[in-house]
């Protein structure tokens, strides 16, 4: 049976469910608005580790086994592992992974990965080969930063279009029945380039692909924006959010107060960080603690996720390539 | 409809054909004793451009659209590109995903890779998500030395238990519907690390993720390995595939003949390959370029391809870690 419809879209015949969904932040994002909406807060950056990937690790794996135990499921139900991060060989995952033991397929999307996640295990299940399926993404703001740009303990300023990534994990068990929000439609993106080239403004990298993802998926449903009750992208921040509103415009498409971004909703101006969130975690964070939260009860009726990634690397950078950017989106429903 | 059968394999329902592949390699592998069945054999390794990374690219790029044009399709007839590659943020892929404009999954799977695109490539079609699906796999000797090792112009001495990383990309279209080879069976590998931390021994790390699918894949279908008329490993290389062979032989499963390795066949021992090939790209040309090849021709009648990939990054031995490694099978019969 096809499943596709417009270009780019699929429609889920037997929409998988959200089973649970679990989130751990670091203790910036624990001070932010969303604070008190996540599974638990790190004290430190460190987290009882002696380096910071080790500490990402650690996060993610709790973040993964409580979505599982929420679930009342263990690691033997489960049919695939779907994960990715933003270190180098996606590490954090790999060794979720190793610890896990469950099938495990390994992705990048940058920080886009948790849609890509959520909209490939919806596959899985919907098309038969996956009963439940544990998905997820994570981050973490020491690894990153000195991976992608400088050591923190450089303390280079940064610019005011600059984001902070995001300390954090997300995970989400995904069912073929039961109780709770379910995955209805998926639209998978193509990597879009407005040759922008300035890694301190990685939302207006992104904006493009959101923007793409968005009209197109707006488009292959011949729905309006307001069909749906949010519409959240990942981690585009405050200058991303303005040029997707922007570019929508240019063609007719008008966003309102419906639209936000997790970026936004994640931290406060008042707590220095700029231009917003960014990375694996943020979208993954706020997907889990906040937006799946309020369809469950009742506050939302539909939600149109939308995953943001920028696909650079420092080589890339160096080597005098502009910022790609890519987006993936996945509606879901409340129950 | 459930589609899985034992505890990690999928059967397809309908199984997606190959309809064409394509392959380009380096001059090394060119002099090899497979050099004679790729579509090209590049004369250097800069192949007209002013980085490694932007030659692998151009040569990723050239594969996928020589894959397009042997199926006889644009990329606008492809619903989904699986590609995935050893740079750090998989750029190799990202840049070929810009280029091309097909919607995007990122993988990374190391050396895996291309049997992960397969496994995934195959569910979304059979699964009624896209009626074509181009999926590919990349690697360099130069970027992932440089990257994961040593400069190459630091000639540092390498052990006798180290592989080449191989220069080459290898794509496949896969159709919903056509004349060529079928995938009739994927299982998904689980992360296995036995503790190996060499990291100039990666065959021997990535071995017992190999046996292990291997093995779940002949239990979930309750046959020997003698089913298929050839069972290929994707890079273990000559001390990683007697590994396999031990690891099996404890479980009371013999391999006889008709089990070999990509990274075996590529180099000849003459050519100071040592344990032999690895990388990305070595399972990517090796099925493309030849095991595709002898299924069309009748030479074949059914192989089941297990694609390995070592999950370390130069961060995660630097901190300590062992080396964990995963296996992907796929298998393809005859048309």
């Amino acid at each position: 049976m096809d499943k596709r419809i417009g270009l780019q879209t699929v429609v889920f015949q037997q929409p998988p469910v959200i089973l649970s969904h679990a989130s751990i932040v670091g203790p910036k994002e624990g001070q932010g608005p969303l604070g008190h909406v996540f599974d638990k807060v790190l004290e430190d950056m460190y987290y009882g580790e002696s380096t910071w990937e080790k500490a990402e690790q650690k996060v993610f794996l709790e973040t993964m086994e409580l979505a599982l135990a929420k679930a009342e499921l263990t690691s033997a139900d489960i049919d695939y592992l779907l994960a990715g991060d933003l270190t180098n060989q996606i590490i954090t995952a790999n060794f979720t992974a190793r610890s896990l033991a469950i099938p495990f397929i390994g992705l990048y999307g940058a920080c886009s990965t948790m849609y890509e996640s959520l909209a490939l295990g919806a596959m899985l299940i919907d098309g038969g080969y996956a009963r439940y399926v544990l998905v997820g993404a994570s981050s973490h703001y020491a690894t990153a930063e000195r991976q992608f740009r400088y050591p923190t303990e450089q303390g280079v300023q940064r610019s005011m279009s600059a984001q902070r990534t995001v300390t954090g994990a997300g995970a989400i068990v995904l069912g073929y029945q039961g109780t709770g929000p379910r995955i209805t439609h998926a639209t998978i993106g193509k990597v879009i380039d407005f040759g922008q080239s300035d890694a301190s403004d990685m939302g207006s990298a992104m904006a493009p692909a959101a923007a793409a993802t968005l009209l197109q998926h707006l488009s292959d449903r011949q729905i309006s924006p307001d069909c749906y009750s949010m519409i959240a992208t990942g981690d585009l921040g405050k200058y991303g959010r303005e040029l997707v509103v922007k570019l929508c415009e240019q063609q007719q498409v008008q966003l309102s107060s419906n639209y936000t971004d997790c970026g936004i909703l994640i931290f406060d101006e008042s707590q220095d960080t700029h231009a917003g969130g960014s990375g694996c975690g943020c979208s993954a964070v706020v997907t889990c603690g906040h937006l799946l939260p309020e369809l469950e009860q009742g506050r939302l009726t539909s939600l149109l996720g939308i995953g943001t990634g920028a696909l650079l690397s420092p080589c890339s950078s160096q080597q005098g390539e502009t910022i790609p950017g890519i987006a993936h989106a996945v509606v879901i429903e409340a129950n």
